[in-house]
């Protein structure tokens, strides 16, 4: 949280006395940044390698709850999920820009700590930020995150790439950054219920750093090339599995075949799923926010593939367009259902 | 306003069918875009230009109000205000991302309402729409817009390039969108006080339209090119004229000065001004969003911006480094002072 000392009012220092506050500690990392912050816009050359731009967008009371979400943790995750976006097109991300809307309750010191968050990530991922517009909300925080990337033409992966056969790839595991949110919100609710208990975090700080402080999976991109591999289609896990799988199959026109019992997850996280009785692989097929990469290598692929350190052949894909099923561990295949919208 | 037959609760349509409408009717203008809506990225392809970026976030209560600022409107200048920085540095606009954070509350067709508008802004100036992220608020509306432009590397014009005696100039008028939004308030007032009465708009079409519906200067840009004059230092006017020169003064390490009767002001909007109490200049210095575009030139241009169409020598830059003054037509000096955080 912000340094509890010292609390100044955003009407109190002026708007372009907090600009500079928040951008005298940005580093640059990218021979592209040409003009970072201040002036009308950025200025980026990318010379023969192409541009990737995404946006992603964090709402208080709806992505984050103020109550558990430490301001640098939500800093860092808003700008690490941006990140995620372009590492999902094999490419890198090279700038960002922060949009970011708060109300006046909020301090000067606030905003800081939540740039402090942005920062870390930038600094992690070696990211620069290059721009941003700060302003007043009615009521509540959001955070809105475009990333600019790069990739060479042919290292670029849509998720439209993916052919019958091709295999379907996780990294990581599933599911952690869902049950984490369950144990918060366990907590939070025994807090309301009994404002002098003490929460009980302990022996949860793998999947309550999965929920408020993700990684995005960079190093394994960098392997994947390393080891020559190019996926023919892949995306970042943000919405849970099911959703995923059935973008790849959607944008692809294949269908596939998941085998449930080949989901990769965490034992913290198949023991919380089950202390609240949901079947795991459920946590894994709608819980969000994993950050995970899901991608299609070709079969010839395989041996390359196979022993890759923290990455799970999960299924393949097949020709039955829009097909996408689960097969259980007693070989029933049941249909994988879209989610989306769960914040509506 | 959307569509008052249908009405389409959010959490009905989906997520995904949401993004589909949204998209479906998306026009693409540049070569440069190879991939748009539909992956994690948007790809662009820039070759030996260089891209800018740039993002503005509009908030309801804060930049508009729903009571009087249609849709469809809002998404056109939420649009439009970003272009306006691309052309603030002697760009052009290529490529936006829309972040939406919305209630519950709104309909779908209100949010394709705001889509519309930012198409239409699309349309005219030959941006494309390649990505987004629309997302539940817990209360309000709001919108972030990142634009994507390009420019070849000698032409982008930065706040930092003016030197003392260069002329600095003004496109259109000012204050007009600043005394619209008094007429706006004022209406709303008299509405609040007494739901049966007609607001009295009548008249004020200018004004209002230069508040609801503003337009970014591409022409001044195209003229500027045409007649081979490249500003040294450029911004855009979002925040009041007052604000625009102390960012040109402290960027260019200049001072200046400004003939308070070069400013150039509409008919409509002086009247309006003094039918309000406030002296015009005033609305013109400190009055935002009028999106017009403030520049320097070299003496050695004088010639050819003197009768440019619609642009103005309002003063010039001076030696001094961060004194801007006002001259008044009785000849007196008064310093020119920031404002900014209004919002807050």
């Amino acid at each position: 949280m912000a340094d509890q000392e010292t609390i100044t009012n955003l009407s109190e220092l002026g708007e372009f006395a907090l600009i500079d506050k928040l951008v005298k500690n940005v580093k640059i990392y990218n021979d592209s940044t040409l003009k970072a912050v201040g002036d009308d816009a950025a200025v980026i050359d990318h010379k023969d390698e192409q541009t990737l731009v995404s946006v992603d967008i964090l709402c208080e009371g709806v992505h984050f709850d103020m109550t558990y979400c430490p301001l640098k943790h939500l800093g860092y995750k808003a700008a690490v999920v941006n990140f995620s976006d372009i590492y999902a097109m094999n490419g890198t991300p090279t700038q960002i820009v922060v949009g970011l809307g708060i109300s006046s309750k909020y301090s000067v010191e606030a905003i800081e700590e939540i740039y402090r968050g942005i920062r870390l990530a930038c600094d992690r991922y070696h990211v620069d930020l290059v721009g941003g517009d700060t302003t007043a909300s009615k009521s509540g925080l959001f955070i809105s995150i475009t990333v600019i990337g790069k990739a060479k033409k042919e290292d670029i992966v849509y998720r439209d790439g993916a052919k019958p056969n091709d295999l379907l790839c996780v990294s990581g595991n599933l599911g952690a950054a869902y049950t984490g949110l369950l144990i918060l919100e366990r907590e939070k609710a025994a807090f309301m219920a009994d404002p002098n208990m003490q929460p009980e975090f302990a022996g949860y700080d793998y999947i309550l750093e999965r929920q408020l402080k993700p990684e995005a999976r960079r190093d394994i991109v960098e392997k994947l090339k390393e080891i020559k591999v190019k996926p023919t289609s892949m995306i970042d896990i943000s919405d849970g599995l099911a959703s995923e799988v059935l973008h790849l199959c959607k944008e692809s026109k294949v269908g596939c075949m998941v085998y449930e019992d080949r989901i990769p997850m965490n034992q913290k996280t198949i023991q919380t799923a089950k202390d609240f009785n949901i079947v795991p692989s459920i946590a894994a097929l709608n819980g969000g926010e994993d950050y995970e990469l899901l991608f299609t290598v070709a079969q010839n692929d395989y041996e390359k593939v196979k022993d890759l350190d923290d990455v799970r052949i999960i299924g393949y894909m097949t020709a039955d367009e829009g097909q996408a099923n689960l097969i259980t561990p007693d070989n029933h295949q049941i249909p994988i259902e879209a989610q989306g919208f769960k914040h509506f």
